[in-house]
């Protein structure tokens, strides 16, 4: 016992030790494992991105309201709104590239479209199956430096290259402001901007471009031009539920989309087309590879990995912790502004603004109007020049004039901060009370 | 001491208890600590592009030795030789982007080139001055989709939109492949392509395109028309110390550069322009606006993290533990790969390459020969074309007429994976002994 003890005695210190030594490992490795899980909520470690996280994350938490003698600028689409749904989704989005990615080129030598990712095309057809806006079965994916590049791919892809005459591109007005802008940007001989489809002469080929919910005013459209020799090609960068109600799933030949109307990732620059036709495809794909040598492959990577948690909002919901579903936190958002919206408008006869039929939403199962990203607000009373009115009272929007309308028309993007949206709508709710808006 | 032996004996099993407790939360964060490791080194993790890393991780690491039946493509200058440098570097270009950023089109709105990356921009300026291949004091740098997004920026920027006739542009031959397909693409009014400089009436206006080192010959190059209404655009994708002696700091009007052939990263399509003029950066800057709104945000961020870490490689040796500078590591890869042709090509009388005199490098203080990432390859004796010979021995190139030359000569890419390199070294090795090569 004696000889135990002394055992005991001697030992004793050594498990102490040892256990000093154990929690000292312990303090360092969750020391270590903090820092790490910081980094990876995209919360600023010392190495990575460090100070540009920083400013971001305090400009979207602390955006601040603009003052009342600051311009509010509504004249862009740009998509600020959805940061606050993807900073409060923190790390789930979180993409990591390591250094010796994207080298090549190529994504796929066996795709036509070789610059494709297989992971983006995947994330798409996902997104549409759930979704069921459009039919990706026996379509072929093309992927652009968003849906601006593959509208000029279509373009190219649908014009003769030995034509007489340069193939006539329409758009039934008011129709989107940069379509006569990129199409006669190079003063192609293979295309040309013939302006407002519905007053196109339609024994002469034609494309004829159909957007959906439209850019700028929001509503459903068919093609008009009911010539022969026509080509449709579908912008559908609307065409998702928090704008408009899935009311059908779109099979058109030709149909574009972009992330940054869908997710709201407009620095990403991607989008994709949804292509019947296996030759316009690799037309479409040549182009692309002509004008840029391909996509960027991060960028893809990105889009697939966001795409991806929408899908993941809905299919794994375990994972989101009560989160409200992508598609269904935008739906709610854009409906507030909508009210808020026409709330101001109501408040007197200075402005007002299209209606939009009820349709059943067979994705949400809800029923409800358009909302869409846009407002398409007239001038009324004797206010002539809309643009110059709301300018004067630092609100700067887009004339009608630019969309092919009249100048008692502006475009004016719904979508951004909400602390800008807030100013914007107090500021309208002023004008729109005025008995004399001129005064 | 009975007492102290009952104490010491009843808090014995506690401290092993705690000991064990101690050592098993040990373990568990080791776990997770070398789980997020391995993520962060880019290795497979579950969640973050689980099965393609692991793909990629084992095509690059493990990359098969073409079969002597393979078809071996050096037709395109896929940089695949760099992956194994950037590997070798592990986590230190790893970039994380978090689901919330690249939102907005914008990156500074009081920039001129409103959707260039202000940490892009400075990691351009640092390279350069780093490298001195060019002065970038008072210059404006215009971001694009990859060089030939800015190549075709820098046309619009530079041809009158009220001329009756199409600028002329030219270059002299052997010239870059694919400048007549992007500038005849579209059938422009605004310029159009005239073939070879030192073939061209010099009493019109025109844009002579200035590539050095060229592709495909890899000469150093000057303006060779003498018109007065000439303007230059140098496209120096390839004046780097990897390729060529850095003999002077560039300070041209309008210089290209591009990341796919600086550091290898084709698949990110980045490129930069050096721009004296302010009117024609905004003019360029207006081009990438109208074709693609901008250029990718994460793209930008990717490039300025690989750049920077270029640089680090020289100004911060100690974060890199002995790993060979970048540009040091890839000279030395770039002669050994020319030792290598050369030994083939003196093997026998079938084949000749072009020789370059040696000059002193300001940036290495070495002397020698620019070794360009691709070989103009000539075929002798009785060999006509030989694109078509090389391709009966599975070797895919680039014949000569593609560049406004003859069939004898072919381009051909050195920058490829080292297995499918040593190869094709092996297969012109053959060839270039045989007694009668159509045998």
């Amino acid at each position: 016992m004696g000889l135990s003890l002394m055992r005991n005695q001697k030992f004793m210190p050594t498990i102490k030790h040892l256990l000093i030594i154990s929690i000292a490992i312990n303090a360092a490795l969750l020391l270590k494992l903090l820092h790490h899980e910081r980094e990876w909520a995209g919360l600023p470690g010392p190495d990575i991105n460090g100070k540009n996280e920083v400013r971001l994350v305090k400009d979207v938490l602390h955006k601040a309201k603009p003052a009342t003698d600051q311009y509010i600028n509504l004249d862009h689409g740009d998509p600020t709104m959805y940061e606050v749904y993807w900073m409060q989704m923190g790390d789930k989005t979180t993409l990591v590239l390591s250094g010796w990615q994207s080298i090549s080129y190529f994504s796929d030598t066996k795709n036509h479209c070789w610059f494709l990712e297989q992971g983006f095309a995947n994330a798409v057809t996902r997104l549409h199956h759930l979704v069921g806006n459009a039919q990706t079965r026996n379509y072929h994916i093309v992927v652009g430096t968003g849906s601006t590049q593959l509208f000029q791919a279509a373009l190219y892809a649908l014009s003769p290259s030995n034509a007489p005459e340069p193939m006539s591109i329409v758009s039934a007005a008011p129709f989107y402001s940069s379509y006569p802008l990129i199409i006669d940007c190079l003063k192609s001989g293979l295309y040309k901007w013939k302006g407002d489809a519905s007053k196109f002469n339609k024994d002469d080929p034609y494309i004829e471009l159909v957007t959906s919910p439209n850019n700028p005013d929001g509503s459903i459209r068919q093609a008009v031009v009911n010539g022969s020799g026509g080509i449709l090609v579908h912008d559908l960068a609307y065409y998702w539920p928090q704008y408009t109600p899935i009311s059908f799933q779109a099979n058109h030949d030709i149909m574009l989309f972009t992330v940054s109307k869908c997710t709201g990732h407009a620095g990403i620059r991607i989008g994709w087309a949804l292509v019947k036709d296996k030759e316009v495809a690799k037309k479409m794909t040549k182009f692309i590879e002509i004008s840029s040598i391909g996509v960027s492959k991060d960028s893809q990577l990105r889009a697939a990995k966001i795409l991806d948690v929408i899908a993941d909002t809905y299919e794994h919901t375990e994972k989101f912790d009560k989160a409200t579903p992508f598609f269904h936190y935008v739906y709610n958002e854009m409906a507030k502004r909508w009210r808020q919206l026409r709330s101001a408008v109501s408040k007197g006869q200075t402005f007002s603004l299209p209606d939009f039929p009820v349709e059943k939403c067979n994705f949400s199962g809800q029923r409800f109007g358009t909302q869409p990203a846009f407002a398409w607000l007239k001038c009324e009373k004797s206010i002539d020049n809309c643009e110059g009115f709301l300018k004067k009272h630092k609100i700067l929007t887009r004339s009608g004039t630019h969309f092919g309308s009249s100048e008692n028309y502006v475009r004016i993007s719904l979508i951004s901060h909400k602390e800008e949206y807030d100013e914007f709508i107090r500021r309208l709710s002023l004008l729109s009370s005025m008995s004399s808006p001129h005064e």
